[in-house]
């Protein structure tokens, strides 16, 4: 039985069929030799599974959705401070190509323009900068990833564009390695090949943060991923910045092979492909679809999600043993909302008997807010003169103590139940 | 027994104290005057519990805090295309107070920069706009709000700067009202007097998708309330929007009074005060609480949360009546992750009998995109002769159809138990 | 008998009757409404001529041509130092309309760009600066000059631009008037009515150092008239200051009804007339008119005019009454280059004889440099023993005394003759 | 004896030895290390003599004063209109090594700046284009000139900036050679060695309309020449090109080695050398000299000169031979405003003879405007019946004729006195 989530996805190939405007990039003779009518797109959850539907096993080069990547492999070479002196996270009005460099101390102003990406690629290491990203990458698609040669040698004759901005940034001091071999390494980067489903699983990692869904690899930092993500819903979409965030809602990146990648924080990663570049240089049809994903599957970042319910399922009394005691049946996550509202039921309602119970058997995650605002609470009922009783099967607490470090009381679910019956 | 919320919330302005750099603005005569020492926080659940401490009864005026309501307003007043007619959602790297006019357009970049937001105000209605808007925030803190007419008389006669604004975008054709009247309007529209308390209800408003927590009343439409965040994530806070966004990584905006306000979609909506600025506008006490606040708190945008885990609870096969069924627990949300997941179970392991009962007694809330998954995998079932039987206490698939419009059966969790005792 | 010079004025129009491109300014719905064929020419030597041909008699607005006599007014009211602080004397490659504003200290980067002529005619003085203005146009064209009403009351009714550069202005410091005031003042300024011949007179009394040539009323300081002159020169024609100069080699200013004046420091003033303008802003056969007329008549200011020759018409030794005397016969006009050569071959070559005569009979002028070098070479030759004589007929050297204050022995021609006998 | 000329060149040494602000130029190693101490100026007239005095053997690098004789030597070799293909002539508001390019069709903005002069570079001719400069500079200061190649070792050091410069105009496809070539080879023209003596005879050459003063060789076309002099009006000094020309007057060109050229066409070549910097990268200084000399020797363009005089030295009716004959004795140059008050005159006053005698014994030049006017005047009077007679022994004006072809009277001097006796 196929998928209905693959029909989804032919459904969204075949809905953008009308979007031929456009042409492949022409600057680099090789991509604009390229198959123009090619298709792709592919989708990775979380949990590490991918769909792809179209031309998802055809090979393009990444370009400069190698950018987050590069990035997020300097901030692990470098420590994020050190990067932050070479480059920028402002975002830019200017083209993708010009220089941007921040009137007030000279630096490029983010990542994700040329000036920023060959900046970034010369703090990525000292040597084989290039052998490095592509273990990364490898890592995250589960495969050996190569260099296109053609492609690489392809922009290699069309360069001085980028080692105009080389020299310059090494002019202004930035750049970490000679212009001409920060220059060559960094086409060379951008000549990586990919399919879609490659950036599909790449982008997946960078929702799982930082961690490859399907090996459980932690391929980049939970900090060094959030700040990559960052860059990307500020500065990914070149000179459009905030009209995609306003209308798609994620942080992307596009290549001007053709392909963009998306990426929605804990849930999905998504990759399209379709060569004809619009007026930004960023995929024509591959925007369109991103649009119609978005809209479809609801990822817009600034949507509310659903009103949030109550994380207590049940407050009782009951008789447990010799007294009366206090049940509250706790479920699904505990965060900031759902403590907050568990919380705000005992401060406004105390509760009246002795012993207090926190039943965690249905809790699937306790954030660190959580655990935090639980300890501060816990000393405010033992203060009080409160028995607090936890119930935690799965262990979702292990460990818990009160702000001033006293111990609670701990009962199985069959205690508990035994007790109460 | 005081929240354990409300003593973090006092931590956060200790740990603060020592922030005492800046100085008031001093460019509006009646703000220079006001005691710089005074500080408060408030944070309000999108259930619509309000915790606030320090000084969180003072009353000072919203100043461009008021501009993404002014934003909504003119949204809901004149339709979202109209808007971006004469306002655009670009960043600007430019200071607050420059003309920042597209190239292309010539509209004001975002309405989140005066001349944007001087554009806004001319849009929100063609008579009594600051009553309008007044009403707006009115239902939104559940109290009648006023203007400060002292500041705004103060503001008035230091308005040259506004005033070449107003006259330089009717010159471009950008202004729906006289220049003299926009300028007026907007510095009242500024001087609006509100609390920590207010700011953090209106905050909440917008982080659950427009509609007022604790009065249920729509305020905002969901559609113009997920515009005005993404213009406050890409623009909200002036010189420095890449910077905010990877470091604090929440929607928000600043006003010269002293204010800051930030959303967190789908949970809380926060609000700080010190009148002391720093060298971009911001008050320097209030970004240091916002970041302790977004770090303690996890409430970065970019942040993962937990990895995602499976929606299915349960699946047995289990004697139902005459045949052997295959049973499927579902609990909590189901939104793209989860339903995927779902789809996911099912297809690779498709069930071995002729009955699929899905048991969604413990489920919250079906997304859209989850409601249209699942009738194209009941679709499949079906073609496949499979018997689809839901089972839906709470009636969250209420009028659920196949992709063809075919029914399933419906049980009440008695029939399930009845029929598989 | 019609002067060839009219003849040759005539010709100029004949051979741009082809320029029909462009259009009349349609901003100012009064300009839109003139008619578009006519055109005229008018030229004024510093002695005070007029050659005047075509529609010389036809009145219409000044515009921006009013802009570099309001900046001479106010260097004369305010002196060049104060209005230095307000307006600097950079070319801008901005539009003229744009406001401008030098970053280092926020004044408007010339007074040839709207924002700096606005703030310019704010200082022309505390009451009544139009009519001061039409005063001094009045004494320059010999006639009094009016503002068309009908044409300032078009402009006022379409003033929102300027007046947003006004309001700028104002906050940042830099205009001494009310914005509304300066704004509607500079309108009446700009709407000065006035013919090519007017126009011819004006330019040729900034081209006469600043005295009107044929009252002899000095209507402008030199050092103000230089300081016109050289901002016309550097930042008088819009948006193309450097390709103008290359072209045409003289300072020069447009307006918008069609006008454009020029000067040749010296020589003459030059005016033409033809409505309909370039993309530039300028007169499309204005300009062509202009770039023909410098060419045929030599007016390039870099053109090096002929190779210097001596003003040493005669060197000779001759008898006079008991010994041998040199006499030095000089011509023309004193100045660096004459005086050098005067210097050069006495010092390369000194007198024989004891008494040395200067015959000044023929020359028209005496420079300062060539005074206070005279004076110097005097001190010389007397310290070496030399008597020096001077012939002064015309009192071109009156006063003269060497380095030291000591006298030399003035002859009269007759004394010289009667001597050399 | 010493030339007084001398003496005052020593007193502007004296009168700027308070000036000791700046430093050297410091991005370059060897010029740091040169002694800031020294100070000399040269002058040099269109007849070729040179005053120098201070450090005036002293040898230090050409630098950017270099440019304007690349610029006009890329005129000569591919033409003009060639050039402005490349190269435009629009003042920078920027700083010297800034890009600049021109936002409409991506040339540099003029030859002036860096980008400009690496462009201009690779215009000067295919093979060896250093070692053709130094042969047109050697043809302007009558000696052989070298590079100095330790300075541009030095400076190729430190290339960065340029490199990024000329790869980005390459990218741009103005750059006429490779982007390494056009900047080593531009390197080598900055480092052309000179003293200000040779530079007071380059800058006289200029003044001269092209034509070396001494060996009278045209070493530059005079249109190439007056091309040259109208790009250093307007964009030759750095960052203040309007306060220059404002407070100057004259074109000028400064080179960071702290030598600063000026040029007053048809009259002198200036050369100052100091080479501490001002923040500019003016040599402060040099400045200072250079405005001084402006201001003492009336160098300043924008000055009006003497109010024009008479060209008819007399006018008389006089009896010759059988009849009555208007005499008019002419003198000086003949160039526009002095054709223009012979014509006036015999306009406006008719001569009442049959013949009409011009004594053009005593004119120096007759410039085209003049001849071109006079033949319009004879035609006129011819057609009236008038006889038309020169006397023109310096054949000032041979070959003339009337517009139409018609021959006039020659007469020789000896001729006119015969018949007047």
């Amino acid at each position: 039985m196929r998928s209905p989530i693959l029909d989804y996805l032919d459904e969204i190939i075949e809905k953008t069929a009308e979007v031929t405007g456009g042409a492949p990039a022409d600057y680099i003779p090789e991509l604009a030799a390229a198959d123009p009518d090619r298709v792709a797109i592919a989708m990775c959850t979380v949990s590490g599974t991918v769909y792809a539907v179209g031309d998802a096993e055809d090979l393009f080069t990444i370009q400069s959705m190698s950018k987050p990547f590069a990035y997020g492999l300097a901030i692990e070479q470098r420590g994020l401070d050190e990067v932050l002196e070479h480059v920028g996270v402002e975002p830019s009005g200017d083209a993708f190509n010009e220089l941007s460099l921040d009137p007030e101390n000279g630096r490029p102003l983010n990542p994700m323009i040329n000036a920023g990406a060959i900046t970034t690629h010369s703090l990525m290491c000292t040597t084989d900068p290039v052998d490095r990203l592509l273990t990364l990458i490898g890592a995250m698609v589960e495969r050996p990833v190569e260099v296109d040669e053609k492609v690489a040698a392809s922009e290699q004759s069309e360069a001085s564009r980028n080692l105009g901005l080389a020299y310059l940034l090494d002019a202004q001091g930035v750049l970490a390695s000679p212009p001409q071999d920060a220059v060559s390494g960094y086409i060379r980067q951008c000549s990586t090949s990919v399919t879609v489903r490659d950036l599909a699983l790449m982008a997946a990692t960078l929702a799982n943060g930082g961690v490859q869904p399907n090996t459980g690899e932690r391929v980049l930092g939970r900090r060094t991923t959030r700040q990559v993500l960052s860059v990307m819903a500020s500065c990914g979409m070149y000179d459009a910045a905030g009209d995609w965030f306003t209308a798609v809602g994620i942080p992307a990146k596009s290549g001007v092979a053709g392909g963009i990648i998306g990426v929605l924080p804990g849930q999905v990663g998504l990759a399209v492909f379709s060569p004809r570049l619009d007026a930004h240089g960023n995929s024509a049809r591959g925007v369109k679809m991103m649009e119609l994903l978005s809209e479809d599957m609801d990822l817009h970042l600034m949507d509310p999600g659903r009103p949030a319910r109550t994380a207590v399922r049940a407050r009782h009394t009951r008789r447990i043993g010799e007294e009366d005691a206090t049940v509250l049946v706790l479920e699904g996550d505990l965060e900031l909302s759902t403590i907050e509202m568990i919380v705000d039921g005992l401060v406004s309602d105390p509760p009246s008997t002795r012993q207090v119970v926190f039943d965690l058997s249905r809790v699937d995650e306790v954030r660190d807010v959580a655990r935090r605002t639980s300890s501060n609470m816990t000393t405010k009922l033992l203060d009080e003169g409160y028995e607090v009783v936890v119930v935690d099967p799965d262990e979702v607490l292990s460990g818990f103590k009160d702000s001033r470090g006293r111990e609670v009381t701990w009962w199985t679910p069959e205690q508990l139940a035994d007790a109460s019956s």
